[in-house]
């Protein structure tokens, strides 16, 4: 069996955003050299998501107003975690999209169909965070 | 280490619904042969979900009413997205319920506590979608 | 390919609470003498989930609500499910904080950022129920 780790770094200059990081996720596993197992893709911090999705502008403004509807950003009060903090909606946010996926590897790539794209997805942004891209298989 | 992937086929006459799986998986991990594990069942399509929950039909009609009220399908012109498709909702009824999930196989089966089934979830039907069975092991 | 599986058993004394079970995991991964590989952990119940998220008491009681109003407990007869039941909402809770989450192990350590703690979310509690963790790697 062999195995693959390596993090990848990201600063979204804005509080949410979505960043398209398939051909970053694909990098990693022409580098392992893995050619049937499991990749998982995961945010390393608890205000952020990987998901996977649909890569089109349009769904990505929906998805905004959407989680801002079942969880608002303001008012701040709202939450009790927002004592020091002010980033309360971004843990539920996060919920709602998931931590991480995983995904399968067949023959060298990532088994997806057609439509399959993978996302960052930032609620906190605004300085350097983590995703982790772990691979097992042969 | 042993690798199997199995894609599986479904055509759900009506928009959206709830399909049992569970055997079908089986029958993947029977033919694979794999004792000990771990089993990737997701969906292919980005407006439709795998998950594990009870097979209980009052249940899914919970869902359904519940998904309809946190993503609703009408007015098709609230989302950007629905400028050719008028399928935005199942994007965001997919993210609720997840595009996967993954199952510890031990000793030849999954690995299941008493009422857990599988279930593929429609949400943009009436059309040949796929469903990924991967598994790794000895 | 090494693997690893045991059950943990819970029995929370009210319906909802969040449990943090990151210590018995590590446990877990400490006896299994995987050094790398991949860990699942999830509930074995439908009416409750494995999530990872923020050890903070403020945010749990964020979840609280928030949950309670996405998916109301009562009135239970909103629900077609609780026929000899009152648990529907609990079904509903689960999927949006997830039924398991896959952990990343290198160097015999889970791979996790600084704030990254898992919990079990209990839903329909007072009664004893199961989280498994599966492991497999090298």
């Amino acid at each position: 069996m062999k195995h693959f780790a390596k993090e990848l770094w990201f600063e979204v200059p804005t509080r949410r955003a979505f960043v398209n990081i398939t051909s970053q996720v694909e990098g990693c596993l022409a580098e392992s050299n893995i050619q049937n197992g499991l990749l998982l893709c995961n945010a390393m911090h608890i205000t952020a998501s990987v998901f996977i999705n649909d890569n089109e502008s349009g769904l990505h403004q929906d998805y905004e107003v959407w989680l801002e509807k079942l969880a608002p950003h303001a008012p701040v009060s709202q939450y009790k975690h927002n004592g020091y903090e002010d980033n309360a909606d971004a843990h539920l946010k996060r919920q709602v999209m998931g931590r991480e996926v995983v995904i399968a590897v067949t023959d060298g790539n990532l088994h997806f169909g057609t439509w399959e794209q993978i996302f960052y997805g930032e609620f906190d942004g605004r300085r350097k965070k983590r995703v982790l891209v772990k691979i097992i298989g042969e």
